[in-house]
């Protein structure tokens, strides 16, 4: 029998059971906050579901649980930050004042972090500077699961970016958040899973052919969004969020699923504009662009879907099926 | 009988023929320099094909010869160009040394270009970032040609964002440059005018549909590559491109050809990182992604085309046809 969890329920369930599985107060806080944002957003696979792998990571070393983030900021407008081989969240949290404050001064800031781990929801954090008032441009690699055009190897991950637009209300007013592959990795694990088979289109065998079987796609590798055009995205996202921070290539990195590896000292770059900096009329501007948009039959905005489940979560809570729940109290 | 010009030649030529419609000798340098630059990567629909159109719309007052681009820095890292409705390249000229000292200074800078028109060849502008030691993410936009999915009005252009890296040695590592769409809109263009049909998958009619009528395209609008995907990668670049930039919206601005509508009044934005800034190592970390993908037979970096023409014309210049030649010296 499904039980149903307020938003407050789920976040206190995640923070005692990371505190129980050895993350620090202010780490759990973190990532507790994240699986309620995800759950919040109907995004599942990101919220409740991923906690017995936090946990899991937790115990087997892969996620230090009582890593203390360094910040630094070696240039006005540069904020490093070094996660300690701990959580992403609690990095990205230790860095955010300086990052907003550096954005507002300056005009643009940029904050990479290196010795990270999955991030969760990337387009989360855009949005919280878009709640700063600030545009998000956030970038995040994960273990190499694309292969160059032409080839088998894995070089990249998935590789997401996002960017979250500011409402000048303290709201966010466009929220995109996406990957260079076709789908996510998820899809596939998912699907493999349940021994059902894949659309064609979504991935490469160990061969570099096209393949429906999700058994060989996850021996094989992904097929980037639009081809060449999405290897490109994927490689912008590894020069910034893996190179530039200085974290270990996707290619070197650690899976994000499994007891596997050690930590992957994965890495992510978040870049900050403050609009008000460069024109008068940005968020008018932005208004119309939405406008323009969404004033045609059967169109919607990126992050529609999210919005939606918002509003129903929030008021209905969310539901924990047994096995889940018999994995989150165990 | 086509002649065969030396990229000098072309360079000499394009400033002449410049100045001769009108362009100051500031504003001639810089657009002569990127075609030369276009005719040696062998881009030649922003080579010499170009120049008669620039020298149409000197003419008919959509881009005046004599701006005189305005450049102020309202915060340390952000600065601002007002095009003043002349030609992109002299208002980028105008703020690239505010831009290059505030990104080595404060580790990232952003530069937005409003009033401004069709930039050339994006990628060249990354890449001079690039050879200046900086990571250069560049953006620009166009008349909207991409509708939203699901619609049928375009609200975006072909919105292209280009990055490149520096090698460390003065040199670009790596550069992408790419549209949001499918093709370029240039490729249906030409299609059009031979009266050739379109493969599947590029473009749709004015209702929204799939056609292979380069005609009906033209009234219709591009298809983004990777479906939604691209359309977000064509957001993010109108949100800082024209948005934030402060210039006309891609739905507003008049075409960059023909001699209707005034100056396009279009925008950029180039955003340079210092990747000294955030973490030793980095031209190693990219060294070796260059070298995983390469490492695989069949697999090419992106611009690769690019680079071997560039070695073949700096030896062997360009051939102009007779059409070509005689429109240029009208």
């Amino acid at each position: 029998m499904p039980q149903q969890l307020s938003l407050a329920e789920v976040e206190d369930l995640s923070f005692r059971r990371l505190v129980a599985a050895g993350a620090s107060d202010l780490a759990a806080q973190s990532v507790a906050r994240s699986i309620r944002a995800a759950e919040r957003d109907g995004i599942r696979s990101h919220g409740l579901m991923y906690l017995p792998i936090y946990m899991e990571h937790l115990r087997c070393g892969k996620v230090l649980g009582a890593a203390v983030p360094l910040v630094t900021q070696p240039r006005r407008a540069a904020v490093v930050v070094d996660a300690a081989n701990g959580f992403a969240h609690p990095a990205i949290d230790a860095g955010w004042q300086a990052l907003t404050l550096a954005a507002q001064s300056e005009g643009v800031a940029t904050m990479t972090i290196s010795r990270s781990y999955n991030c969760g929801v990337l387009g989360h954090h855009a949005e919280r500077l878009a709640e700063a008032g600030l545009i998000g441009l956030c970038m995040t690699h994960a273990p190499a699961s694309i292969a160059p055009i032409g080839g088998s190897v894995p070089v990249i991950g998935t590789n997401p970016f996002s960017l979250a637009v500011p409402d000048g209300q303290g709201g966010v007013a466009l929220s995109i958040d996406q990957s260079a592959s076709v789908v996510a990795k998820s899809e596939v694990m998912m699907r493999a899973r349940r021994g059902e088979a894949l659309p064609e289109g979504w991935a490469l065998d160990a061969q570099g052919q096209p393949t429906t079987s999700a058994e060989d796609a996850l021996k094989g590798s992904m097929m980037p969004s639009g081809g060449y055009k999405g290897f490109g995205i994927g490689l912008m996202v590894e020069v910034l969020a893996s190179a530039m921070a200085g974290a270990n290539s996707s290619r070197t990195a650690s899976p994000f699923s499994g007891p596997a590896g050690g930590p992957p000292g994965t890495g992510q770059c978040f870049i900050a504009f403050d609009p008000v900096a460069y024109a008068d009329g940005f968020s008018e501007r932005i208004a119309e662009l939405i406008a323009a948009v969404l004033a045609q039959d059967g169109t919607r905005l990126p992050g529609s879907r999210r919005r939606a489940a918002r509003a129903m979560t929030a008021d209905q809570g969310v539901s924990v099926d047994d096995a889940l729940m018999a994995k989150l109290i165990a």
